[in-house]
């Protein structure tokens, strides 16, 4: 519902500088021209710059470009205040309310061409796209470039990861502005398709914080038929540049007008808690485009995954390198003995979801194909319908049946898309025709069509294209090393998490995450949309499995529970062995009871690099959960607990690292403690290096107030 | 049925030159080593050389490559002779026999890795290929480049046209090895995707003649994943060599041994009649790999299509410039009255080939996007299953059912293929859906995936994955702009023909096809498989439709119908409208009366450049037809029919040239005339400059040999 709705129009040719500010007036956006009617855009927290003068425009092939030679031909503004439930989500309803402000552009040169920039002001922070009105001197076109120039006023702190058009899975650097330097980044050689797109590139989002205290994100919204956007930072000027992922053949976009590029978007605050608060991503997406939602769940689950990771099991079934799907005779190749997904294994794990609620029980490495499916390019790589001999589809879907649980489905691509989207239609009849409603894909490896990049243009249409496909199938979609997700959940709900980042996966075989990365993905990463992390990692150590290996995960196994709350998805896997939590069954039960979905969000503390602290209402019950972890440092903290209701009294469940806890020496020691609490209780917690904090407080029961006692 | 096999097994390490002969001794090939243990080869035909050493290798990424170093591990020979039946054909049964030789050789550098060079020796010429076994040094490879080499030994005159990766709709040129020069080639701004792909590059297959008299043939045999091959002409030292169609990335092919190339082919003869004959690059092909082959038959068909061409009607239903499948509201759009693909006009196609015999009705723009389907590179740009508010497909199945005529399906891709792969399922079921069992397939424009060309391995694969899945529907295509054919109908005859070559719809809106084209085809892109020509224009003249437009066809009426013979295809259209075809039923009666799929064929006469006859005898029937041609310059001939059964006596139905008819100046004039025939019989045709001469050779019933005279 839009509740007021203000429209000024300015007919004018030349501009005065049109200046417009955010509903509760925390913002200022100035839009003006250069000397060459070039259109640029200053953005002010009060009095304080946040982007000064940056230019806006648009590269395209064979035609006059959209750089310069403006007048403004209209510029309307406009208030905005509505609100709309998102069907998961961190909070119940989402209030969407900015003033926009619209200039109609015109190119006199050009025959009148018509561009329209479109700038939404939140309080909270700005964004802004390219418009393309349909009209008769622009129809089909292709764009060469961006140029968004976002101008820093100073040489901040950046949280940053090399521009790369391939992937996301680099571990984030903390530097001025001025100490970027992707071409010097180490650690790319863990990334199977690391190929960094320029000295001084930079990935989107970046959490940025000025000098003077401001919390600065940069990133962009409703990516759609568009290439992901990069940022070349001038480590001189601090100005930061648009990038676009390229094609097969250097193009960036292919337009159809009307047409719109994604927004581009700043998020500002003084307090890096509102950048973690922040809707304005969600709001700038289209509103829902299913019908029928009915089907959309949180799920969490557990999966046969983890034990390949810690090389317990392989995903492949035979230990050859040179298989063709439809020619070889799997029944024929000598099993190595250390398959994961047999249906007898896949049976433990169904046991175990059922026993403890969980909804789902993802099975990797089930179908052929897996014997030579990486790194070799090639197309013809798995069929998603071909179970390995020792999987048995039809008897676990009766299995699961009988359990109730739900299998999910995996369908590694090894980026062979052309491929994938051959036999999508196949692949997804055959997942409803099994029983199965969730889809974890995988996108590991180089593109075919050989040249294209994971976050190019033709790939983020595909991404969408097997979001939409399995839609109509009523199936939900986790995609992994896809392209980072910018809001688009809002209008497709069953795109219902992405990886898209260097996920808890790290931690087992390679250098591993280090003790900030948690803190920092909220602020990046975790702006666009969910990730499938994968916490719940009970066996920190590796020589656990191989006491060769000295690998081991950067937490403790209490922060381990309190990323459940702190990195938000409504698809939650409990990653780990049964076994290993079925050795901890007290730490466990708090993987049991943490919910996926949410009626309210807290954003306690946070500081990029540092701390985190939230808690989050359950959806439609009266339980909170709580979620606190720190970096390499240890970290005391009181949080009051005013959120909840002051009528009730809950009784909290406090995992907390032992007191010589260390992510390091100690990492799996941790006490557990039940308290009556009120909203007038302030918990103490304290949190080891890489440590953590998970409390559930449930609304207690008359006895449980007549047996515990009040925390204090 | 392999009548005799003989191997020969010689061991040795260092390789004294191999030398094998043809069956009957015509040929001799011999394969030796250059001083960096390179293997080369050279061919003679009796003493005279065809082709003096010419290198072989392969270079590939990142591994040494398969060019020199290498020693003879083993050399085989055998002498097959076997036969078989096509489904479909020029003659009943092909006799397949050639001597083998299979060389193993070893690189020693490269950990004995292996290669096999097979060739296999015809009387008419020779077939090679590079094959590379499964290996422990040896799985996945990427080939960046083939250096095949083929050292003519003189400046013979070769018949060409320019190397182009995306095309193969060039007009011949007809000049010394010496003056090859495509970089000066004219002409090409009438072709949508032209790119010449080198200065000297020319595509394959080339028709030589030397001065001492030999006609020469360069093509390839079974071209299957793997890209087509150009090649590269020295002017200087008349050498040739390989030159394969990249990818996007600048690779040439993707590789997983065992693999094997296509086969390289020289086809030599001191008659050129002799190389049209050959059936070699037939036999160089995989056997037939369908079972059930009866849905597989000869088609002669009409169409909603050269109406078009001559700018009568059009394909797209409105005249707008910017539609969206799946958006645009077809039925809010104003029609433009031109609209081709009518239920009512598809009624009087259906109507006319009900009447006259004819097996099928092609109807395109019968399904929305036409409207900005060519030129923008649009990946969206057609469905498949949409038809106009004009085009009842529901209907027009029902009445076709009721004429006893099937309606031919049209899927133009606009080189989206990525688009058509995704929904060649729904595609192919709507056809059966609907009745349809062939389909014209089109190619037109750029290709999706961006940066793949049509003749790369990646659309190679493509083709025959079309073809092999509509062998699942058992459905036929024929397709158009796709890679030129080499010989795969053998294994796959539903790929009932293709287009891959200047058709005749060139003489309807360009500068047309010169009077030599036809006699130039079936040397060079018939050579690897029928062709669509699509022949039967029966009103020559542009004019005819429009007074101020000046094309014409280059050819009599008369030739028109003598293509029926001289241009193999066992998919025949009678290309021109209804209404011209029932202004002139006499003439039309040798296009109602021709096959299309034959038991023998006799290549009576043939000269490249300038003239072919041709008889042909109807599959099951005793009925024969022949075929004369020339180019622009008349001709006189005697053609014995001593093919004839000489017990027999053949009504002949002679369909001539009138005597003052010209290609130019008096295109329409024809007489027909009826006599008695026998074996004995030589018939004078008499051919006006691009004329030609039909002959309907049919036995004689009791009553005609009696009303009839005998020819003299």
């Amino acid at each position: 519902m839009i509740r007021s709705l203000i429209t000024l129009l300015i007919c004018c040719t030349v501009l005065p500088a049109q200046t417009i500010t955010s509903p509760a007036g925390k913002l200022s956006l100035t839009v003006s021209m250069t000397a060459d009617s070039t259109p640029q855009y200053t953005l002010s927290l009060g009095a304080t710059p946040v982007a000064a003068p940056g230019r806006l425009g648009i590269m395209v092939k064979d035609i006059p470009s959209f750089l310069s030679g403006f007048v403004v031909a209209k510029a309307e503004t406009s208030l905005v205040d509505e609100s709309w439930d998102p069907v998961l989500g961190e909070v119940k309803t989402i209030r969407n309310h900015y003033r926009q402000l619209k200039l109609t552009l015109r190119q006199p040169a050009v025959k009148d061409r018509i561009m329209i920039l479109t700038f939404r002001l939140f309080d909270e922070g700005v964004g802004f796209r390219y418009e393309f009105p349909q009209q008769d001197n622009l129809n089909y076109f292709t764009v060469t470039g961006e140029r968004t120039e976002f101008a820093m006023t100073g040489d901040h702190r950046i949280f940053w990861m090399p521009g790369d058009f391939d992937t996301n899975e680099y571990k984030y650097a903390e530097t001025a502005l001025s100490g970027v330097d992707a071409a010097a980044y180490k650690d790319r050689g863990e990334i199977f398709t690391a190929g960094i797109s320029g000295n001084s590139m930079v990935q989107t989002p970046i959490q940025m914080r000025s000098k003077d205290g401001l919390y600065i994100n940069i990133f962009e919204a409703a990516l759609n038929n568009y290439p992901a956007m990069c940022l070349d930072v001038d480590t001189k000027s601090f100005l930061l540049r648009s990038v676009l992922a390229p094609d097969a053949v250097g193009n960036r976009a292919y337009l159809q007008a009307p047409a719109v590029t994604p927004w581009r978007t700043i998020i500002v605050s003084r307090k890096a808690e509102e950048v973690l608060a922040s809707k304005m991503i969600l709001n700038l997406n289209e509103p829902l485009k299913l019908t029928d939602v009915s089907w959309i769940t949180p799920v969490k689950y557990v999966g046969v995954w983890w034990e390949m990771h810690v090389d317990v099991a392989s995903w492949n079934y035979a230990d050859v390198r040179n298989v063709r799907i439809g020619e070889t005779d799997w029944n024929a190749l000598k099993p190595n003995g250390r398959h994961g997904a047999t249906t007898a294994r896949t049976k433990v794990y169904i046991d175990f979801a059922a026993k403890h609620g969980f909804d789902g029980v993802l099975v990797e490495g089930w179908n052929v194909g897996w014997e030579d499916w990486f790194g070799n390019w090639k197309e013809q790589v798995f069929d998603f319908i071909t179970p390995y001999p020792d999987f048995d589809v039809k008897e676990l879907q009766r299995y699961a049946k009988e359990k109730g649980v739900k299998l999910i489905m995996h369908h590694e691509t090894s980026s062979s898309v052309t491929n994938y989207e051959r036999q999508l239609d196949t692949a997804y009849r055959f997942m409803k025709a099994y029983g199965y409603d969730a889809v974890k894909s995988g996108y590991v490896g180089k593109i075919i069509p050989r040249g294209e990049v994971h976050d190019g243009q033709w790939m983020v249409n595909h991404y969408l294209r097997a979001v939409t496909k399995a839609a109509e199938y009523k199936i939900m979609v986790n995609s992994h090393e896809s392209v980072r997700p910018t809001g688009i959940q809002r209008t497709y709900p069953n795109w219902i998490a992405a990886e898209a980042a260097r996920g808890n996966e790290f931690n087992a075989w390679s250098s591993g995450n280090p003790p900030a990365h948690e803190t920092i993905l909220p602020f990046t990463r975790l702006m666009g949309g969910p990730m499938d992390y994968t916490p719940g990692i009970f066996q920190i150590k590796r020589s656990f499995y191989d006491p060769k290996r000295t690998e081991q995960v950067h937490t403790t196994l209490v922060k381990q529970l309190a990323l459940y709350v702190t990195m938000y998805s409504p698809l939650q896997m409990a990653a780990d062995l049964p076994e290993n939590y079925e050795a901890k069954p007290d730490a466990f039960q708090f993987i049991k009871d943490v919910a996926a979905d949410w009626d309210d969000t807290r954003i306690l503390e946070a500081e990029p690099g540092d701390y985190i602290t939230i808690a989050r209402k359950a959806k439609n019950k009266e339980s909170w959960f709580l979620g606190a972890i720190t970096d390499e440092n240890p970290r005391k903290t009181t949080v009051p607990l005013s959120f909840l209701d002051a009528k009730k009294k809950y009784v909290a469940t406090i995992y907390a690292d032992a007191p010589d806890a260390h992510y390091q020496t100690n990492p799996m020691a941790y006490v557990i403690s039940r308290h009556l609490v009120t909203g007038k209780t302030a918990l103490k917690l304290s949190l080891a290096a890489s440590g953590g904090a998970a409390v559930s407080i449930i609304p207690a029961t008359p006895q449980e107030e007549k047996q515990l006692k009040l925390y204090k």
